[in-house]
């Protein structure tokens, strides 16, 4: 039984493949390089994938530089302060295009399932984290590929969608998932910055937690 | 009013592209270099957006040929037969990542359509060229975009979809499509094969329209 997992070098997309580990699946880990001012992230999501001990990790190069359009590929400030609305770091299609290569790969490799970290309770800003986006990529899934046509699509799994941030640490902790080779600061460097979005989110996550967070961050 | 047009290079994403701009659009040429034996197909994608004098035209690089799969990116033998079923031709959940990228392209560009030359008679074989599958991506870009979070969701046209390959080229002609620098062949070269399954598809086309098809042909 396999599952192919999206691994983003992150705390939400390692504790998904922790859970699909825990249900039983052999990992296929799929991370993308898509230009991202992040380049730290490749490096970790390597780290993750070997703690895991999955059976194979692809880094796809995707282009996204390219066409632009988000504060993660192109020169746009990453902004510090909590943002209204859909945030300037958002990427347009981004999920969609990694749920696209997961499908070829399921395809190719035979998995059953595709395990994706993607939140709606902390990311709500971002369309492509809802469950309904989720339902109509599984629909793209049962229609679009040759094993949905043969009525066995792979299934698209959420396991955190529903789980705030120090929930999904607690069940990463539970799962003894690698946690201290992830890696959520939006800027490089060889610690975080602890004050961009996405550190505040997941120091505030280990806070409720109750737990310290393994990783290193800047004096500030 | 923009229009991304998926071209391949081939005769069917050529008239969706000229029936784009006969309806007025400013076209966005977008065309993916996946390691596909027929490299030959991007030079003509190429001819083909210069003389449909397209807006710009990108030309992305996915990385498919790492994902195997497909004899059109891995060693499978190109068969000559015709086949039952889905074809070894057919690349893994390839217009989803093609859509996906398109999709990613609509929302910075800010193109109103997104056209693609899918037809669902002459290669039914295909899971991902059915009118079902394109209603599926339709949704997620409804729903999974920030345009259509914002009600504004690109559409994603198939002028083709309904048409035999004679009834493609003969709109074609109507509407003075750059035919002459299509390519069809699964095989690289200087002149088409005239042999495999798309050369066949391709020379019944121009016979059932009454014209001659206007590209080199090996002599066989």
């Amino acid at each position: 039984m396999k599952a192919i997992c999206l691994l983003s070098g992150g705390l939400d997309s390692c504790v998904a493949a922790a859970i699909a580990r825990s249900q039983g699946y052999t990992l296929h880990a799929l991370t993308f390089d898509y230009g991202q001012r992040g380049q730290t992230e490749i490096g970790h999501a390597r780290r993750v994938a070997e703690a895991l001990d999955v059976a194979d990790h692809k880094v796809i190069d995707i282009d996204l530089r390219s066409l632009g359009g988000s504060a993660l590929t192109a020169d746009i400030e990453v902004p510090e302060a909590a943002q209204e609305g859909i945030p300037v770091t958002y990427v347009p299609a981004r999920n969609t295009i990694f749920l696209s290569y997961a499908l070829a790969h399921a395809e190719v490799t035979g998995a059953s399932s595709i395990f994706i970290g993607v939140t709606a309770v902390d990311y709500s800003g971002y369309p492509d984290c809802r469950p309904g986006y989720i339902m109509a990529m599984q629909r793209v899934a049962e229609l679009g590929t040759k094993r949905g046509v043969e009525g066995n699509p792979p299934a698209i799994e959420t396991p955190v969608i529903d789980m705030a941030k120090h929930e999904i640490i607690e069940r990463g902790i539970e799962l003894q998932a690698p946690l201290e080779h992830t890696w959520s600061c939006y800027r490089d460097g060889d610690r975080a910055c602890g004050r961009c979005d996405s550190c505040r989110l997941r120091l505030e996550g280990f806070a409720r937690a109750g737990v310290e967070d393994p990783i290193a961050y800047a004096d500030n």
